[in-house]
């Protein structure tokens, strides 16, 4: 008998009547002969009431903060094992101490270390349908944690490696992922199949639909997902798994673009070993997330320009960062701009086809769009170009690479 | 160092603010040198919210009810720790699985069986406040459970006696235990101590302040409670306590009213052995709270009639299944009256005084006010009367036993 995980997040059981229909989706699994285990998020809207109700109190100690916000996957997973039981469907809530769900580092920042299997197979030889509570876990000490925002997947996808299951439908509010933003790009098509890689880059590049950390997972547990939407179930979605064949005749299968980009320049940093490092540390020690690094090497190698992008909220903290390393670096002055976005095109096949990126930035100069920074990794190329053009660079690409014939 | 347990309802935290202010009445105590632990109720609202969609969806399984209406208490513990940190007072919340509190019995209305206090005690030595869920528990199996409608008083008084605490000190939206309603008597005086016997009377004849059940639970545990008001915590309230002797010149310490009875006489009933039983088990058996009961039996002791009052809500109720055991009772006729009030007199020292019961007839006897029905323990004497003059006979009630001189 197939092993399924379903996984449903907040706007998928954002009401009463959504966590009903969400019910009906897991019967028809259920009826088809499938043993289940569903994740469920918050309803949509709780955990950020939460939220708000503890910034106004306090942010001193996060544990709490866990205690207080896990009590939203609770609820939905409580409402949701209530909506399979009207629907004569045997179901049990499980929550993350109870099951156990154990996690390992930081209140807020957990990660699932292990999840305990025994209780959700027993309830499968009774045909009982698991509804763990997603985001949370506990810690060696017994304290409830959570996993971060988005950690519903991750859940999902640990809880489909522990129970064995076959696949894990990644049930939300879109039917799958598509070549390009369907509000920017009229012609976008809907991928059949993507690989984990691919999705990887289609996540990081703002993609919205899946968390990177829930594909890597995903990979890490060798799980198939299928991204599928819960207002129209019949739609097969996207699968994302290992197979990759079906896209490698395409060069490139997406493009992405996120647009809360801001690039700083360090000009001429005095380079010795170990100074990029340093400026790094002292970022990502204040949770600032650094994505394209650039150095350009002058001939004397003395000095060097080192370029990078954070997001735009995180621009004005990251120049005070750098600006307290005075003392252990020393550079010439920090240039900033905050009003760039990056676009990205992705895709596996571009490891066997050359040209593509001399293609992208063609068309991009066709357009008029000037190129900023440029990044690369074996499927994905980037490029940071004036926001304001974001939208015309996408819909050029998407078109130049042919993605609405897909 | 003494060792308090203070009790904060639904209203005294409905609000950040409001659990604010509850945090600085903690402190205050804390600062004085006590030992704290605190039960909380959920935020006022959120339980009836939480229901309110359970009941949507469905009323299959109490321990999903359980489960997703503990998280109201879940949530408010999390932020009452966090209002206290943010005070400098080092404080954590507990949940019931966590403490343990083992409970025992159904579902929705489970009992407390234990509190494990170790977690608290170890606490004290850190000088750390606990935090601690109300209204929950687990059950053997491990799961949540919750224990009726006002539980988090119960909560409090185990928790007092688990932890050997001085005093609970119930914090309300009332600052303690009056002669009579507020709201229908003007000079009403608000009593400093009243014995246990005089709150159980109290409240079971309807005075909010306290359930029946937790005062019993504090008689049982030897708990001295002190009600006192979160909005006006200077305020001593009312200290509920074995101590009688100061109310005891006083026969009567308080009248008090309920509204909402009905009564049903079966006519003609043919009494035999167990037929008492029979009735008020079908009655009990379905959630049927009979309180007064009159049994006249005839002179040839063959038939009697019996009398007995039951919440108007009920009275449909009650009457089908009164009907429905025709076939193992016989009597001659129903009849029922809809538009009654209940009212009380209360007091320790009526033991001691003669003459109370025929001062309280009089007095509503020159008021012009019939009685139906009278019942009596020890220390109450309680009239059943037409619903239209129950506030004048409190007030009249009041007067007579000179509860404005108190």
């Amino acid at each position: 008998m197939p092993i399924l995980v379903l996984k449903f997040g907040g706007t998928s059981v954002g009401s009463v009547d959504l966590i009903k229909s969400a019910a009906k989706i897991i019967k028809n699994e259920y009826d088809a002969g499938a043993n289940i285990a569903v994740a469920v998020s918050a309803m949509s809207g709780t955990t950020n009431s939460l939220i708000k109700n503890i910034d106004l109190i306090s942010s001193k100690d996060d544990a709490e903060y866990d205690s207080i916000v896990a009590s939203g996957e609770q609820v939905a997973a409580g409402l949701m094992a209530l909506a399979l039981q009207e629907l004569n469907i045997p179901a049990r809530s499980w929550l993350g101490w109870q099951l156990p769900i154990y996690t390992s580092g930081t209140h807020r920042y957990a990660t699932i270390s292990k999840i305990e299997s025994k209780n959700i197979l027993e309830g499968f030889k009774k045909k009982e349908v698991a509804v763990v509570a997603g985001f949370q876990g506990i810690s060696l000490d017994g304290r409830i944690t959570t996993i971060g925002r988005g950690g519903t997947d991750n859940t999902a996808v640990f809880l489909a490696s522990a129970i064995n299951a076959e696949r894990c439908d990644i049930y939300t509010d879109v039917d799958g992922v598509y070549t390009a933003d369907p509000r920017i790009v009229d012609n976008v098509k809907r991928l059949d199949k993507v690989s984990y890689e691919e999705m990887i880059e289609m996540a990081s590049q703002g993609a919205k639909v899946l968390q990177t950390t829930s594909v890597e997972s995903a990979i890490n547990h060798n799980v198939k997902l299928q991204v599928r939407s819960t207002f129209d179930p019949d739609n097969k979605g996207t699968l994302i798994s290992e197979d990759i064949q079906s896209n490698e005749q395409h060069a490139v299968t997406g493009v992405a673009y996120s647009k809360d980009e801001a690039k700083i320049t360090i000009i001429n940093l005095l380079d010795k070993p170990g100074i990029a490092a340093t400026i790094f540390k002292s970022l990502s020690a204040k949770d600032i997330n650094v994505d394209m690094i650039v150095q350009n090497n002058f001939i004397d190698r003395k000095v060097t320009n080192l370029t990078f992008t954070v997001p735009v909220i995180e621009l004005k903290k990251s120049l005070d960062i750098i600006d307290d390393l005075k003392n252990s670096i020393s550079f010439e002055s920090i240039i900033s701009e905050d009003n760039l976005s990056k676009v990205s095109i992705i895709g596996a096949g571009m490891r066997n086809q050359p040209g593509i990126a001399a293609k992208m930035f063609e068309c991009l100069s066709q357009n008029n769009i000037n190129i900023e920074v440029i990044s690369t990794s074996e499927i994905k190329i980037s490029v940071l170009i004036d926001r304001a053009k974001t939208e015309k660079a996408v819909k050029a690409l998407h078109h130049i690479f042919e993605l609405d014939k897909l």
